[in-house]
């Protein structure tokens, strides 16, 4: 049988995960991973290329939801079956338009939002909301990395370094599981906590950084958050890597279900789905279907080899 | 709109619970209730008259896996949508066999195996193994009543009552868990503990009883049982419901995953989730897909009104 020829598009830590994921893949082929940058890569082509027909079966976007993904998709789903892992959820209506639209332009098949929260989470709150109709259906991030947290605490003036962790609050999970939690309560800050590990520059203020970061609106404002000043050595020693997980949690009168993802590297295991969900994208692409999809519309029969083993 | 016009044949707990399921969806309406017996209810029609071309949309099959399913199943199949529950695991390729040749025959379309498990389960199954792939995934069930093993107890001499509950092992699900779990230890009898609640007739010999009990082969032997002998009343008052539920784990090197069921009512739950995939069927069917289905082919987006809400 044919091996499906893969491309990646971008090349950070999703990107990288991807390439492993694929490699590992009996059935796939790794074809070219194209960015702007020049790589030195065995497999490095410029993005440029793609523009011209590259022989591939599936483009899996590896780039930034907030600048890259909502110009890249589209444009290169005109061109290739593509997946991307785009998570600004309120924006993805609007995504999932644009690429349906270049999609069907071009004849091809698009996947979007492909990963953990957006997807396999999404899924759970889709199933858990139909098949427990009485129910309220909350969802628990973390313990896990928030990039865009750590971000926003590196850019206060004194930090050198800084990660920041998400953290459901245990007593709203079990107020959730016991079904006492009132829908109008749950509100974000009310079920996560925020834990921050941050490297001073020398000298700097620390009292001035912990004020700021408590009170930074839109990130931390409302949220319990505590503050941890550690050594560069202790942060590249015990705070590398990107665990991430969560809960989904709906409770009814009469029937309860949760599902839970414990990951030890987000971006790890967003690229183990993209590239579950490439060859479900790929059989139905073969069969002729066009446009674009989320995890949601794609049966789960097409991501395993024997369905009945699973009955 | 036009109502979704729904049959159910048999009237057990499982029908009664469709019946009411349906009754509280907008979009359907229940047009018949087929028995083979005489029933005092105002939609009650012999089962006979399906075989006339009754004019329905989907007719739901409430019937036990046994003995009726496979039979009635194929037989009606030709005739309408239709949807069961069979959950004799092992025999379900050869139902979706002859389930698909009727159908295609037909021009229907049929799901088979819906509910929590086959069904939901067998999803979270197949996406843990898809998701986690160096993962082994288990399956614990309970607490909750097992009615072929309370069936098998009333036989016993002496038995006037019984109720038996499957209880998963603590220490199991946490083995499975940590991560430290052999699948070859993982066992039925090393996951699960089983409790009976027997009603003894008046001068049986209990210890003989729980002896019958303990040493039943196939339905006890290997397990950790314990048997609790109490009056009718209590049996009445304390074990009237059909409590169930379970847990599906995939512990992976660098992920883990569950998913978790808690029902007060085995029965109604099942119910609600025919009820639920019925709407699906009946879409796929307008669109004039044919042939035997199970849930893992059917997408998430189909049971819900607007998709993008969850993502």
């Amino acid at each position: 049988m044919e091996k499906i020829k893969i491309g990646i598009l971008g090349y950070g830590n999703l990107g990288k995960g991807v390439e492993k994921a694929v490699c590992k893949q009996p059935d796939m082929e790794l074809t070219g991973i194209y960015s702007r940058r020049t790589l030195v890569h065995p497999l490095y082509k410029s993005v440029d290329v793609l523009s011209e027909g590259e022989d591939l079966d599936l483009l899996i976007l590896c780039g930034g939801s907030a600048t890259d993904l909502p110009v890249q998709t589209p444009q290169f789903a005109r061109l290739y079956n593509v997946i991307d892992s785009f998570d600004h959820h309120q924006q993805i209506p609007q995504h999932y338009a644009a690429v349906d639209q270049a999609a069907r332009e071009g004849g091809r098949l698009a996947l979007i939002s492909c990963g953990w929260d957006p997807g396999l989470f999404s899924m759970m709150r889709a199933m858990l909301t139909a098949l427990l109709p009485d129910a309220d259906v909350f969802t628990f991030w973390g313990r896990g990395i928030s990039q865009g947290h750590s971000d926003a605490i590196r850019r206060i003036k004194g930090v050198k370094d800084a990660r920041q962790y998400t953290v459901p609050l245990e007593h709203a999970i079990e107020a959730v599981k016991s079904g006492l939690a009132e829908a109008e309560d749950m509100k974000p800050e009310k079920m996560h906590r925020r834990e921050c590990f941050v490297v001073a520059e020398e000298g700097a203020d620390k009292n001035r950084i912990t004020y700021e970061i408590e009170n930074m609106p839109d990130y931390f404002t409302g949220y319990e958050t505590t503050v941890h000043y550690i050594s560069q050595e202790k942060m590249d020693a015990e705070h590398r890597g990107f665990p991430h997980g969560g809960t989904v949690i709906g409770t009814g009168k009469e029937a309860a279900g949760s599902f839970q993802l414990d990951l030890s590297s987000n971006p790890k295991f967003t690229a183990g789905v993209l590239v579950a969900y490439a060859r479900a994208v790929c059989k139905m692409g073969q069969k002729g279907e066009t446009g674009c999809r989320t995890m949601l519309e794609i049966p789960v029969s097409l991501l395993c080899e024997e369905m009945f083993m699973h009955m």
